[in-house]
């Protein structure tokens, strides 16, 4: 697949060019120039809603009549829900029904249509097939799609555009669609680049996948990353495998540390699966030292009364 | 006071740009077009730093070798201390002996020197009265002189380059630094933009000496606002009595809850000094509906685990 500037154009007008931000503390601290590229600031709050937008915009006519559905309970789904009511396009979202009241209403809010499954992967089956027994919607997965891994890859893009001489690019790692897009874009764009993926130890199957060569799933991880729990499809996973540098894997303690950190050092929020960049770096510190780092903080979707009365 | 251009450069190069980030479900809810100017982007997290490095840079070669001390817990004590570590000038910070842990950290963080001093204005004043019996350094106060003034002005001076057909600018109101310097710059730069006040009701000095036309002072008043403690001093005082449109005060429950609001929807840590600009808006919608208003979101120094179990 090859990334290119007409890609980019696409949604260029329809998403926030999010800013680069570096601090002079953390960049003493680890001997590296940090750059780090704010998709907490995208619109809906991710990175999300670059792909959700790209794949819509894709869409013919026909399609976007007939609207789109999706299985999500977190950001992929409130993107969606918000791309789709931006572009006039009707979105369902099946969500869990036990779905946290805070997620359920950044989708609700951007009036998405909503159905409630069991919980787990043969609940959501079962509510798709439903549905898809009396509508004719366009299925839009969260990552595992040519259109949503394109999208994703302008925010590695921009950056790439915004600070053009990196060495490094951390990426965290879920189902690969930003990773994917991030390599992607790497490839086209500045070839030298190296894109790292940062990954719970808890749900480490991108990091299986590649030491045992053939793709690897695991059901429902429990880490705190909950962003970054699905593991790689059958198209991330060979553009993962032919293009990372490397997969850095990271404990609980470690991404919940680095989360308080950046919340006091950068003034920003920051969810723990973004969090998770920095943690890889300051555990890989000599790796990087003299280096210039871009590292993507992918969302900032938190609910921090939980957070900081749980951790 | 006559704010120029030459002013602004000649901090230009010593802070941060700060970057002014808009969110369309905001103005959506409130029928108005918002620009929240980011200082909790600034060094050291706060507008403070702007102000500090304006007075250390006006300072001549014998005064900096000399260095400088001052009295303040929070913001302007690490600013000075950060702002000096950068220019090579000793800092003394005069901190009370029950000083908060990371409001210390940050600091010591600059190498400065600590000088424990009782609680209270008197403690304060022994500590500072013993310190000049044997040292010779310049006393940078937090608010109350010229050049701190002038460095203040210097993020309203950006704002208005930034975006220059602002109808209305809010800030908060603590010892009158940052609202003078904003009335200051306003009057040069764009004579048309009506600054507004806010204030915690609970910490109403300001609004009790433009009723009163004379200067009030209040002790230590108990609000949740830690940077809006301090009361007017004898030069902010005539350039707000003269050139403010209206001061509004708001509740400590209102603050609290813009405070939450902002950090869900613009994923940025916003203490509650700087939380009070929205709250204000808020509680007068209809004045500023379909105008343009810019927003001073002064800094982000916050005990996340402290406030988040605390409130």
């Amino acid at each position: 697949m090859n990334y290119q500037y007409q890609d980019y154009q696409l949604v260029q007008d329809h998403i926030v060019q999010t800013p680069v931000i570096s601090n002079a503390d953390l960049d003493k601290e680890l001997k590296a120039q940090l750059f780090f590229k704010c998709e907490n600031l995208q619109c809906t709050g991710s990175f999300k809603y670059r792909g959700a937008m790209y794949a819509l915009l894709k869409l013919d006519a026909g399609s976007r009549a007939k609207g789109v559905v999706t299985v999500s309970s977190g950001n992929h789904g409130a993107a969606l829900a918000r791309a789709g009511q931006t572009l006039g396009i009707q979105v369902t979202v099946i969500v869990p029904k036990d779905i946290n009241p805070v997620k359920l209403n950044n989708i609700q809010q951007y009036s998405a249509e909503i159905i409630f499954a069991d919980s787990g992967m043969q609940g959501r089956q079962e509510a798709l097939a439903q549905f898809f027994s009396c509508q004719q919607a366009l299925f839009i997965p969260p990552y595992n799609h040519h259109d949503i891994v394109f999208g994703q890859a302008s925010s590695a893009y921009e950056l790439i555009e915004q600070q053009p001489d990196l060495d490094y690019l951390i990426v965290p790692i879920g189902g690969g669609g930003l990773a994917s897009g991030s390599i992607l874009a790497a490839q086209t764009f500045n070839s030298r680049l190296k894109v790292v993926g940062a990954e719970p130890a808890n749900a480490d199957d991108a990091f299986q996948s590649m030491l045992t060569g053939k793709l690897i799933e695991h059901n429902n991880p429990d880490t705190v990353c909950d962003g970054l729990k699905a593991s790689l499809g059958d198209l991330t996973f060979p553009i993962i495998r032919d293009g990372i540098e490397d997969i850095m894997l990271v404990s609980e303690q470690d991404i919940i540390a680095a989360m308080k950190y950046l919340h006091q050092k950068l003034k920003m929020l920051i969810e723990p699966s973004s969090a998770i960049v920095y943690a890889a770096v300051l555990k890989h510190k000599q790796r990087f030292e003299n280096k210039k780092v871009g590292l993507i903080l992918s969302g900032g979707n938190l609910d921090l009364e939980k957070f900081y009365s749980d951790c």
